[in-house]
């Protein structure tokens, strides 16, 4: 159950609408994000909602069948849009598109990957400063330092940032320097950084983990939005199943069964997906056919060279017909969703 | 390696060939098709091509490196069509669409359909007589009865057939009654009915094992060609994987990756690869930008009565829709990869 | 429901009986086994027992909550014991051992793994003389007259052989010379071979599927048990998951799982199981732990020589002390047992 | 590759000895452990180990095939035996026995726990303080205040406790009131707390992640060794497969094969990898059979009551009567062992 709370309850009237509730035996987590605040109440199934409705201080009430309640399209069935200013939205109603290298290296790398964005109409760049990495001796990125060149430079072109964050000691220090953090997929479920990353007023890309499910995703965009930030992004990005042949299964499944489930903005990465670069674009134009609101691809000015993935990135002539492919993709998903309507 | 005997050659001189290369420690398989003999040899990796090529009998050799030799496309490169008559085409430079009951029922039923799909100019009708069920006691198929009826119908509505094939002895029982042989996910490492179906000259829909790899899913490709039999269909139909939200797990990257390895045109299957009705179509659509030859689904005139898959099955509201945008979505694909050409 | 009719009933009464029970909304399926007739009736959930046992020929009914039915352990609570005369039992109550290699290959081949076996008091010997391979250019076994030799050998050793079916057809061209049909893991939902081995009268050993539940396998025997034959052993060998340092993950849950919900005997491969000979011998003993009825396994004259499998066979050596250490193993649980009981 | 300085060292031969290493174009990384000084080197495989056996400074020097370094037998070939005082040995041996509660819930069932464990016989309690939930709205755990408690009761009863620690900043906080840390499914590649455990002396017991291969826990106590901890303890836990029969499939492979590849203890968890009370008991068993050095499973007063994960916990009975079917296994196992040396 969510109960919105009548605007400007006093601090005691809030107290008592909380006490209230759990002498009617509900279990109350009081929410307050950056958009307002909620009351996620679980308990008795069967109490009148009416009764709820009535009680001093309450705005309205839903009832949420699923276990994850916040981030449910049973409870608010409009579709969320991110506004990252400067006409940068994100989320259904236009196509996101994110792409960059794996790691940023150095400051000519990102220039360049700048421009190539810039002339491509895209807005969003993606690039780590910090590499979750299997071995502790591969390269494990340029740190906070790195970040803030990233983020400067980014700045000179119009463009916004998506970057992993691992830690949550990280959270605070790359605040300032970050649109939108990115949580890896060994982190889904690292609850205490989801934890902290419901603390601050920036998006969160979460992506899905390597063998985490599409409940569990949900209930780890749970926390962050429970932790007080609504304002999270849901990322596919293949699964870990018995196939050696690509470097995990993209599950486009799960691209219309996220869409159904919860009003949270759905974004593919079709380069981890399939982990092979020559095959990376007709995933991304099947993502974009599937129903996805974002598409995050790796790009770099020297696939061959780069300091790790570049087996799946590709070089700047394949990422812009990639970028008109996409568009024109999504022009004709936008007509046939009209037809239908 | 492959070596491609000269034609009208006498049986002594294939004879005196074959047991060259046997002197040369090669392990050598005949194979007569419907359409050509070839001989798969398999033996020492370091023997100079050109040693094979001056063999009296020999008019020319391939050596391929993949472990499936036939069914490569290290081997032949351009991709394979199939021709059906009556200008039905199967493979690379159209789009294939299969559409009907996952049970034939009886004739209302057959009937209801064939006039839906001829409405909607779709050529070729899925529909199964033999059902596989994982309970001993569920619906299991009208039998050879109704395929003759199924066969006889869809002939007087211009209509191909293509219609599962259980077990070795059904083969001859059911070749005169069908225009496509499919295996099923169950029967994808059956390798008696392969084999038997390598015997026969109609096409074969093989599908992807359940738990199956690409990789094996040539193998049994293989099994068919060398068996005689080059008319094959590959088709992915989703794996299972730890995610319970969807039926199976339809894996699209298998879809790009196939069409690189080998010469035979891919379908998809998404009403069993994601099994839920109302996510059939999006999932279509992104097979179709992933770059399959042909897609197979269900559709049926009362899915809520249907005798088994009534969950993922379309009715033709819906059905008429999907290939529409089937066939928008084909055209666009078309386009962009003759801008790249 | 599972009806017992009452014995002696003429084929009127038993018409009429199933009459009734077609009356009272339930899809009856007859079975008549080796040891005894069956009524298996599904329907309405809530019908009173007491009226079903009130009709006339029943002797007794009993309500089977499970959807498999007559390989329940709900409703036949002690478990399943086979007979093989000559004083081999297989089941509860003792520890069965079946050794031998995973393809028979030749008369020396044979008599050295029958003579190893019998100094180890070894009663059961496995080998293959039709392989189902990924590849139709590998070795596919010595066929029917490979079988013959294998039969007569092993009798005259006073050995019982379990060798693997593949089709149908060779249902009937085996059944002489079988002591044990076995079904294999790519044939476990190959539901027409499960059909016929409904109507032989010879022990059936029924892998677990590559990829396939213990719902499944469960069923498939239910496949086997309502097509008329009760004697079915069951067998975990391993499954498919993500996890490539093995051949596959042996699932020793599945043992004390299976143990619960069926009566018949629960065999484990641990050769399959891992693929790896070094490590066959401790999990070969952790099954017992788990509660295997019978272990299978891999053994040779020289593994490194075998024409299939050589990787994860036992030399005769390795073989000896995993039947004592077996055995040990094996009693020591039963000290266990005891114990508890 | 793994050197040896020399010990007595000066810091300057030490930075020398380095230097010279990277002229030879080797990555170095030094790691100060708690029990010595290493140097590991990544570089050209083909370098005569005789010529860095011979740079001024190196005490010995070995070449070390597998990707991970410090973990791996072939370098150090004799097991590794975690001591922690009081005659409490953890590896090969002896059989270490970890059991307790899911949650510490309060100091009554913390004290009735104890008293069983000391009954029993068993050193070592586990029990978390920190609870990974899916859900944001469960239980989470009594905390640090709960650890101190949970520590100095512990303490009373000379027991030692193995908890969970779930992010960098606890490490410091619970260091004083921890004997082993445990690293929880989830964050299995949580590198950042491998990093920060590998800053403590204390052991840490590591579990394989829910979709962890073998390989890539051997990769993550790399993490904990290189960062200069040598006390680790593998932990095998279930993986997640497509079976739903059981929570986990437990994957008693990993045990042999962990055994083989590194020189660490090897822990198994049957509580969690099958989920199911009534079967742990024989899975726990199999574990000792399959070669483990240790079992740790959950038990509580009331298990029916527990604040999580009750369904796989054992009452005290179970508990007493598994602790002594372990150690018959166990000394079962050294039997047959001895025999064998």
């Amino acid at each position: 159950m969510i109960i919105h709370p009548q605007p400007n309850l006093t601090p005691d009237a809030h107290a008592a609408l909380i006490e209230q509730l759990r002498q009617l035996r509900f279990k109350v987590t009081p929410v307050r994000t950056q958009h307002a605040d909620y009351l996620v109440a679980l308990g008795p199934p069967d109490v009148d909602l009416r009764r709820i409705a009535a009680l001093p201080g309450v705005r309205d009430v839903h009832r949420v069948s699923d276990d994850y309640k916040l981030v449910s399209r049973k409870w608010r069935v409009h579709p969320t849009v991110l506004d990252l200013g400067d006409d940068i939205r994100l989320g259904e109603g236009s196509l996101s598109i994110v792409a960059g290298p794996c790691s940023i290296e150095n400051e000519a790398q990102m220039e360049a990957v700048m421009q190539h964005l810039v002339q491509s109409g895209v807005r969003l760049m993606r690039g780590g400063v910090f590499k979750p990495r299997s071995s502790p001796y591969s390269f494990r990125g340029l740190g906070l330092e790195g970040l803030r060149d990233f983020y400067r430079l980014a700045r000179q072109h119009g463009l916004r940032i998506v970057t992993e964050v691992m830690q949550v000691s990280q959270v605070e220090e790359m605040v300032d320097f970050v649109d939108v953090f990115q949580v890896g997929a060994r982190n889904t479920q690292n609850f205490n950084l989801l934890d902290a990353l419901g603390g601050v007023d920036k998006p969160v890309l979460l992506k899905r983990g390597v063998s985490g499910t599409i409940d569990e995703l949900l209930h780890s965009a749970e926390y962050i939005f429970s932790g007080g930030n609504e304002d999270i992004i849901l990322c596919e990005r293949g699964i870990r199943t018995f196939e050696t042949a690509s470097r995990n299964t993209l599950d486009l499944n799960a691209v219309p069964i996220l869409k159904e489930k919860t009003h949270l903005p759905v974004f593919v990465d079709p380069s981890h997906g399939i982990g092979l670069r020559e095959h990376v674009a007709p995933l991304a134009l099947a993502a974009v056919m599937a129903g996805a609101d974002g598409i995050l691809y790796e790009t770099a000015p020297v696939p061959e060279r780069a300091a790790s993935d570049g087996q799946q990135t590709l070089n700047f002539d394949e990422s812009a017909r990639l970028v008109t492919a996409m568009r024109r993709t999504y022009a004709l998903r936008r007509e046939l969703e009209a037809e239908l309507a």
